[in-house]
């Protein structure tokens, strides 16, 4: 009997590629293609693996799960890697992973594949991931293994009758979800190179922007987004409607020189228009809803998780945990944000909340002022107090003998 | 022989009725104001405290030192105050303090003075500040002491025929200096509503900024600004230069509800457009010079000196060795930043340097590739070891047996 | 009618002196008197507190309380305050504080007592856990009021009737519940003198200590002690058990200067026989069960828990999300933990854990090794990359191109 | 030519062989051999090198620089990997790799090599940091390559007339130098079983230490320790005479399953008396001598810094930064402290310096009491005030309308 091997097919060139090398190979191919909310036409690929010579192919619509299982965490922890990325392919590869190792299972494979190259940081999320969820199963990587030249692929697929994209000839490397959409390679590898309009799909240009600032207003619930002004959504249904509003208005454009896992620095460009204007507005809100320890001590976190999803940690007991705290601390962060999109800018211009710690009678200046200004006396005296021991020590002054 | 006090004075009306409270209280006053960049008249200033009827009247144009000695720690730092606050004020404090210290020991005062109420940030800086230069000095608050109302303190000043200014019935409390501008108070004090426009004095309105994108480089020596499209500057006046050059492309404004030290939620309203400016291109740079190790270490040095200088602790032996290590990681962030200045966005569209870590011949995809593939084999293999024998634990499975 | 005061009394002379102060003042006094483990003899606490003039007296055995949801999480979360003091008083006063609200609930009082001093942390612990738990409830601390000297307040107690300990020369201060006692003044307050004999109660001189080492086997279930040498106990139990074996080895001494929270540096003497063998064998019990992701995350945890009950800030949001997270992270350290005390040495001589993430198989050097070493090559190429990239920088070398 | 090879030779089995090796693979191997504190006979090195067939053999005493340049920064930081392990042998490589990295440039040679295995850390500390230092230099690990069992290995030996070592059957494996000495292997590979005597070589045991307690007081300078008992020692001199007074005592042993880099959970027995004895004393310094917000925040720098060079990150910009930092802070760490050597324990009775931060003034409870009370009920109620707004919240309870 044929070894068995399950890949995560795209229904582009490289992973139909494979699923011929993988015949070459002696190997039977099941194919598995997700849909994380980049709108692929399954049916279309479904069709094409089959063609390719898959033995089965299964297709997965699972933006919904991708959203409230994975998107959602990196809400709750304002995730970005490096202060600049809100990592979105780093957010898709677990799932895709899982559901490789669930379709291994039902298919008795040994055997599961990606179609990752040897220098990203994919091929680290995905083989760790597996390996996290079953240690039995090998894992290949066929694009790392054949070191073919992008010539010597081509020559392999037009003798094996496998099908040229059209748009072969782009220079870009693209990976697309719900969260966001990530671009490398070409004129991009140059870090001093302007990104040219091409390089962009789901974001205006600022100049051709509209002229007109539009205004919403989001409603949280314990950290999630669950309305836009008052009409409310599926997490999956929300982003994908704020990336159409917010694309139109340029927002979310990143340019990033990023540390990548495998040791090399990575010029990428993103556009994340849906998760720019929610991170900007749950930020905010959390600005009232807070208190001053939880937002000083959350950044501690945030930043680990964001580092564990980027390398791949996903399943493992410190993610467990990470995520089990932040959306602890997400609690009582309930409320609206009004925000305005203007010119590629997402600018809070309110907030308000049931669970606002912000007090006005504490904060005004008015004669409604309930702040006890007596007590600050004795709180900078015993504030202050190292700094003025400190100072006697320096100074050679002993004032309490 | 009267008690000499030397007061901060600012030529507003606190300031002002505070000269004639400490007359009536049977002292000397010494008005010491600084410029630290705001641009004031100090002639003007001058000549008012001593009408007021103090018997010494210092002014001082700190301007430079405050960028030199100040502002470019908070540069190297990229400080922000929870995320947000460039530390505006903040960085003033002990630069004023310094100042009143030392004029307190050439006129053999026992007393130093600020205008500062009792629920801010500012007297704990002051007084902490003060305390930790010269722990003998003795520090007044009269404002926070008196406990008039505005209309009190109003009344009392008529009949001391102390002048009015023209703009009293402005909502709001301002601050100001080379590094930024602070606004709250007022229709502020609610956090759900929109700052209204006069609430803004050194930007534009995007509406109203230029439809035209200016594109400037700016170049940076160890971690500070230098030039401006290869004209040099000192950096005081290259920040003058760039708040004047952002201000007016709408850049810079920040709205935020932020944590003060004396323990409330307080709202306010910043415009920074210069540090705007720096600080997104320096971190750019930073992305391209730096380490990944010092990349994802530096902002816990960054956030506790941020909190340092918040917290009114900037001297300190703390705040000193953050200082040394904040510059020390500056040594190689040198190189050119391209950003375009429009409708309120600064876009970094490009960054070089000579210290530069990108290696484009590791990072490219195409055929000039020197990353070794095959090294990652072994390094996924070992990086996902721990969660391989995590897995094989919680399956079961003895793979090695 | 009187207004109403609900004292934590503890029948020692301060509170004893206060019920009679505050009778003079014009309340009702309702004397609370808890045992957190020291063995108090409540019944006779309970008569005096009647006799000095109380009109209600509360006394409460809390000690499985206190075992159960307070020092679990120190144990949890290996709680040292400034790494050396396991927050044997922290622990308690949030506990004490519950009670007392509750208290005042019942007996529907608008004031709450304690008899800390106006320099300690325990002032700052009780006042801001019972505004934590009930903002409308007045905090009386009357032996920070009174100002009196000692012999003032004994010319006091004379005068009352209120009968003077025996011990009352005793130079020391000190606090005691199941997991330690503290001591603190007398000549403590010199750091440089060693702390004699007396100053210590619960440990024996190591020099009186058995000649004899004495191995416990401790075994673990999610974190938490539950069995000595096989037999269970029950947590409270299990500690006291501890506290006579470890303690009559001399195990459990610590002498420490510490920062309070109110700005002074203070010494002070503690013994934790029972803490000390219980944290040593559960932190080493983790070195096997915890993954090297938490293992080397959990400190800043732990850090910042530590500061969070040293601080007095219990009942807080930040302080239930990171018991939370502590908790959680404890579910895989199961197991048994083999340890020697022996003249003041807690000495692990074991651990073992059906959790245990140790596998001999990879870590062996005999010619069982199942470790791959081909991979190291492989992983040390891309982990040391950086650090390559940099010193070509440096040294001008251009290996790539 | 032939291809010319620096190897760092220890004298023993492995590296002996290793020379062999590279003379059959046709290699001229000039062997280097370090002394960093562990007594070796240098001149049998040297000549067994030549004896090899070594073409050049180098022996170099780098005690003092290994003191001076290398422990001083683990002393600056109390460094200790997983807060047990005194980083030994990761403090020696950075050093062994300097030196051959300086005299294959001298040799002119292409390649260095080393003896380590292919699952150990130190593998990764030697091929990192000499890429650190020169990038183009080569790196050879014979015995990770060979791949021989220990029979096949000792069957070469015999074969090429290699000296056997009589110890050969040593079931440890075994590294030494100033700072301390590790041992791994044989019946310590399981974590259950307990460390067998003969595991140990520079400490007693705890029962055959001296029954009586030995006092010593130590001098420190900036952080370092400069006098035992007023007699003044070189770095390098008084910790190998304290690694003799304290090892006698039974000073200490440690026992540590540890995560290695590599992946790997791994079992390791140190002893370290000398280090033991100053890091205990000189964190007791600390105690006295660094302000409240340095304590607290100099252990997030001595972990970083303890992982990178545990890591073998020594030559970085980020070590080089933690270094500067860590030397920074110590500058007033300056005084005494005594310490009693007895039956294993170290424990400080005193410690005094005339930079002590420590007030008895303000820290008494007698009548000299200089803590201004009063000042306490302000610090309270503004500290407090965060947690009372959220009680507020709460409970619904409005206190300031």
């Amino acid at each position: 009997m044929k070894e068995k091997v399950v890949l995560a097919y795209s229904g582009g060139l490289d992973t139909s590629v494979t699923i011929q090398w993988f015949i070459d190979k002696g190997y039977d191919v099941v194919a598995v293609c997700l849909d994380v909310g980049e709108g692929k036409d399954l049916d279309v690929v479904h069709q094409k693996a089959l063609d390719m010579g898959a033995i089965e192919s299964h297709v997965i619509d699972t933006t919904k799960e991708f959203a409230d299982e994975f998107v959602a965490y990196a809400i709750y922890g304002n995730s970005m890697y490096e202060g600049k990325y809100p990592l979105v392919s780093a957010l898709s590869r677990p799932l895709i992973s899982k559901k490789l190792v669930e379709i291994a299972h039902e298919a008795d494979a040994d055997y599961v594949a990606h179609g990752c190259t040897g220098k990203g940081n994919d091929q680290v999320r995905f083989e760790v991931a597996i390996q996290g969820l079953d240690p039995t199963l090998k894992v290949l990587a066929p694009v790392r293994e054949w070191t073919w030249s992008r010539e010597e692929e081509i020559d392999y697929a037009k003798e094996k009758n496998i099908p040229i994209p059209i748009n072969l000839d782009s220079p870009y490397s693209i990976d697309q979800n719900l969260w966001g959409r990530s671009n490398e390679c070409g004129v991009l590898e140059d870090p001093w190179n302007k990104p040219p309009e091409d390089a962009y799909d789901l974001t205006s240009n600022i100049a051709d922007a509209p002229d007109e600032a539009e205004e919403l207003v989001l409603t949280f619930k314990e950290g999630l987004p669950t309305a836009i002004n008052g009409a409310s959504y599926d997490l999956d249904d929300l982003i994908i409607k704020l990336n159409e509003i917010a694309g139109a208005h340029g927002v979310g454009r990143i340019d990033h020189v990023e540390n990548r896992l495998v040791g090399i620095k990575s010029r990428e460009v993103y556009e994340t228009p849906g998760a720019k204007v929610i991170l900007t507005a749950k930020h905010d809100l959390e600005t009232i809803t807070l208190t001053k320890d939880i937002a000083h001590f959350k950044p501690v976190i945030e930043q680990k998780f964001a580092e564990q999803v980027y390398n791949g940690l996903w399943f493992s007991p410190l993610s467990d945990s990470l995520r089990n705290m932040l959306k602890d601390m997400q609690q009582p962060v309930n409320g609206e944000v009004r925000v305005e999109l203007y010119k590629g800018n997402v600018t809070v211009t309110g907030r308000r909340s049931d669970n606002s710690l912000y007090n006005e009678k504490l904060a005004t200046y008015t004669n409604e002022d309930a702040f006890n200004q007596d007590a600050s006396v004795g709180f900078i005296e015993i504030f202050g107090l190292p700094t003025k021991v400190k100072s006697m020590l320096e100074s050679g002054v002993k004032l309490y003998d």
